[in-house]
């Protein structure tokens, strides 16, 4: 049997306690290491397990899969990813290929960033359809998501911003010299997915949002130091939320006067959120 | 402090290992009962938590939440969701009504429906808002929910329907009779909810789906007997997934060929899921 067990958002004891017993069974524990992490590392939660944990890197995953499935028909391999198993594309393919071998798979479902996002209190069910942002480069820009953005702001729902990671990115430069070596980590942050959106309005000029637009930045959701800032893009493209990882909320203009009472609370400055929701939110449901 | 603990989806092990630490040294632990249920009943998490469990209907988080708050700037409160904490607008509430009373609160995330529902094989960036139907009556049969599906349709995007559930509803009978007396627990069922959507497309006539239009219907997800079915509305309408809790998807148009090869292996007829796929949906993205 192939299990795909979610590990939740934060640290080790988010695993559920169904999915606990998975890896202390299994004969081998595969760790998803490149769309997520946790904010605890490889080595702690081996500690907590009682289990060796095999990293597995984009390369794995998506070129030899089989090596993960070998013997999947026989003994019990648990593969484990941060947040809920079906959060990323990657592993729909991982099962796909297990139907394929007639290998069993069953599902450890757990909290994924695409409901955790509750925790800022707007509600799920005025969100639109989640886009990701990758870090910019100076020639690659990539903006496609603004045209989902754009679709959402129309219909006034709020946008979940999924920040790009880059772990085990080698370096081009050094690959120029011929030889391998990996970049050290880099997560994005609130301030520069908020500048990042600003700079593509300034190309775009379609409107979806503007300097003084209201979003949410979320830090570490699910953790005990989980930290939340509500205030304008301009202003949150200055608000350093600390330590990865983080998203982003672009407000709807559907958002409720309860969703308002409870972001106000972790307003950047509360003066400048009162003014700016009452000329441009207030009434416009 | 105030804690809000999720469940997770199906049974009493679906609670997370930070949860259930939490549960197990809290002064008092309230279960909420009807936003949603687990597939297990209160005695059997007692048996579980090693603890009494408090049973919180609408009525009491609603209208009596400073007894469940009581003392919770001395003692540690639990109060446990099926799901996670903040997939109901209700607990936005509670939490609101802590800071009031200067008492603290920490969120324990887990499972939601709203994520869960990835279990599908549809990718969870494709689906629009989430929209709620209710049982219709006889006289009552409230729509709002179709605009919003007609939104999401516009933009090629899947909408996730929630599925009513009753529990602890008076009688209306025996209360003319002047007897407060509950009426059986129900659950909306995939093939209710299918039937409804036909109805009102019926009524509308704005094109938002038809009798045509492919859904999947996921039953207990999460659980060793969750189950899924892929098919038209209309073969939906006729299609038994057993047991409680029940979801459906409605397809967008902008649905991916490898969702659509996740989703062909549990087609309730795979000769006409492909030839409605064929027609309706190949290259339309």
């Amino acid at each position: 049997m192939l299990y795909l067990v979610g590990l939740g958002l934060a640290d080790e004891s988010d695993i559920t306690v169904k999915g606990l017993e998975v890896v202390k069974k299994a004969a081998r524990v595969y760790l998803e290491a490149y769309t997520s992490i946790l904010l605890v590392d490889k080595e702690k939660l081996e500690a907590y397990y009682g289990r060796p944990v095999i990293i597995a890197d984009r390369e794995m995953v998506e070129s030899s899969s089989d090596e993960i499935l070998a013997d999947a028909d026989k003994v019990d391999v648990a593969f484990l990813v941060v947040g809920d198993p079906f959060g990323a594309t990657t592993h729909t393919d991982l099962v796909l290929r297990a139907r394929e071998l007639h290998i069993s798979t069953q599902t450890v479902p757990n909290a994924s960033i695409m409901s955790g996002i509750g925790a800022t209190g707007l509600q799920l069910y005025n969100f639109g359809q989640t886009v990701s942002m990758v870090f910019f480069t100076e020639n690659w820009k990539p903006s496609s998501w603004y045209d989902r953005v754009l679709e959402n702001r129309n219909i006034g729902l709020h946008t979940l911003v999924l920040l790009d990671i880059k772990v085990k990115e080698p370096s081009l430069e050094m690959m120029a010299r011929g030889k391998i070596v990996y970049e050290s980590p880099r997560y994005m942050t609130v301030a520069q997915c908020a500048s990042q959106m600003l700079e593509i309005e300034e190309d775009r000029k379609q409107g979806a949002y503007g300097p003084d637009s209201l979003a949410v930045g979320a830090a570490r959701v699910g953790a005990p130091n989980q930290r939340l800032a509500a205030g304008t893009l301009k202003q949150l493209a200055e608000t350093d939320l600390g330590q990865p990882l983080h998203s982003l909320v672009l407000l709807g203009s559907r958002v409720h006067d309860l969703e308002r009472d409870y972001i106000r609370e972790f307003a950047v400055d509360v003066a400048v959120f009162d003014e700016v929701w009452k000329r441009d939110y207030e009434g416009k449901q």
